[in-house]
């Protein structure tokens, strides 16, 4: 998958020949290299919605790994939408008109994705009204874009793994990632502690100063993970119960080594790279390793759980994470840069530039 | 650890040199390889026990790899007698005195640790009542001198690891030691069913046959673990929810790949190797890797539940392991033998020996 990834940087030039001038959504028929297999279309969207539809119009879409991982088939098939299919798993729209028979959503109301694969790399679609979910218009539209990416993912890594009380410990990598900087405010506002390992981009300053900001407790570089200070900090804050690994690798084993007997290491994201611990860290320390898949997640949430949690999100003022904005029609041009862990894009359609002016 | 027992092997020579002819106890006064640091010792054991103690005369220990993990201080410290201290985990022992204060046993009992490190390698002891549990007479001698590493952990294997019913599949690697052997006998008492790897080695054939004969289900070789035909046999069967990793390396992965979603993967033991987990196995189908250590679980079970897990082994006929016998003056001779997932012995005492005829 990390291959693919710098495949797809290299192949960046390629991208950005295939790009359409005006687009009004990206499908795609096959699994294979984005640079491949998407293609910018300029289809119209269906007209009216049937009784239990919505239709909507797109005003932001999440651009990242996961929706590359989606494209190339290496997501575990999360979305599954018939062949040709729009791309896209994150995005916020406005809903433009309703069918007879829906009911809790009107014109003019803010939608998010309820389920993975939607297709939100469009202008407009008319959806299944159980596939969105009310979102307020309190959450910034780059929260919104990725919600269901991001603060979402944060906000079930923090609730569904044991239950973790005020002053508890939190460690994770990947902490330059939108779920990373959510985990950091979530976990503050709930009185918890954090430590959060960065890679060291060109960056890393401003994003330690960031992830600091937002109420990170201890925010360093992956380097220094490993060091004989790392377990000082440890020992001062109280041994972590909980291990988010956002990005795999090496860190991974430093995350395990830091956990307190009984601990939890999660992994999720769709393109991380394999995880290895020692055997003596689970027999001996009692370990416990899962994986969360935010996809598998909304795949089978009740509709009453799924909008607790946006709703919970939007009490929790949740920040907008630090994407770059791209216009849609340019959507393609930055797919290259999409990294695991980081590097996330908001594209912006026509109507979401005039509403963040 | 592994390479700690290869150097093992290589040193047996010395190992033999080091055994007195007539030993009673077999201590050690710090960490280190076996060889080096193992005394044959010839002391006495202290005479009668005080009101909350029980003095016991060993019939059998078991000898295999937790033991000389704990000698080389590498099992994460389960045992934590002061030095110098007595070697071996596993045993059986009958009462010969008990103190006025002492409920529940009497002279003639048979026994078993309570605890992990209670110091078996020796013909005699004076230990805490609360130290050893009572076991029937019916359990062969072999099975009780290694009931708490090898059919009391396949037990609790088969138990805590989630909800299994009568028809679900257990997949194991390491079917060669007496824990592999003991989950595939208790498997089938419930009326699951069994895949077990098997290292490849000289007695091969007679693993398998032996597996086969106590209700295995398939019992194939760890190489044929990653064909195709393996994927047809799980295919027929119904992918299991648990995978018993009882060697690490490679074959681990294929337990993990075997996994139905939702599965659990429980790595147990003190000398398997480093376990490495694709990402997307963890995030796309949810696994839940677990590590057990029978020692920790002793450690905090009560004695209820430990006297009940004792009962459950015995009412359930658990059958004697395949492991040697070897004479307690001669036990230092095997140590050079044992081997993580296999190669147990039980060393039997000069009384146990006439029991057995």
């Amino acid at each position: 998958m990390l291959s693919s990834l710098a495949a797809l940087r290299r192949a960046a030039p390629a991208l950005r020949r295939a790009a359409s001038s005006s687009p009004t959504a990206y499908t795609y028929a096959r699994h294979g290299h984005p640079s491949t297999v998407i293609t910018a279309s300029t289809a119209a969207a269906p007209s009216s919605p049937s009784s239990d539809q919505v239709a909507v119009s797109f005003l932001a879409a999440g651009v990242d790994a996961g929706d590359v991982a989606a494209v190339l088939g290496v997501d575990g098939g999360a979305g599954k939408a018939p062949f040709p299919r729009v791309a896209g798993h994150g995005g916020v729209a406005v809903v433009t008109a309703v069918g007879a028979g829906v009911k809790g959503l009107k014109a003019g109301d803010y939608v998010v994705p309820a389920k993975a694969g939607l297709g939100t790399w469009r202008h407009a679609a008319v959806v299944s009204s159980a596939d969105v979910l009310a979102v307020p218009k309190s959450v910034p539209l780059e929260a919104a874009a990725t919600l269901t990416s991001g603060a979402a993912t944060a906000l079930r890594l923090l609730s569904d793994f044991g239950a973790l009380a005020a002053g508890d410990t939190v460690v994770q990598s990947g902490g330059e990632s939108a779920v990373g900087s959510a985990v950091v405010q979530l976990a503050a506002a709930r009185g918890m502690k954090t430590v959060t390992f960065v890679k060291e981009s060109a960056d890393y300053a401003s994003t330690v100063e960031r992830l600091k900001s937002a109420g990170g407790d201890v925010v360093v570089s992956e380097t220094y993970a490993s060091s004989s200070g790392m377990r000082e900090i440890f020992a001062d804050m109280g041994a972590p119960k909980l291990a988010l690994n956002g990005t795999g690798g090496k860190v991974a084993t430093e995350l395990a080594r830091a956990l307190a007997p009984g601990g939890t290491l999660v992994t999720y994201g769709s393109a991380t790279p394999g995880l290895t611990v020692p055997a003596s860290a689970l027999t001996g320390k009692d370990l416990t390793l899962r994986g969360f898949s935010m996809e598998r997640w909304l795949g089978r949430a009740s509709r009453a759980d799924a909008e607790g949690m946006v709703a919970a999100l939007a009490d929790a003022g949740v920040a907008s994470p630090s994407v770059s904005k791209v216009k849609f029609g340019n959507l393609l041009d930055v797919l290259g840069n999409v990294r695991a862990g980081g590097g996330g894009y908001v594209a912006v359609m026509p109507e979401g530039e005039r509403l963040m002016m």
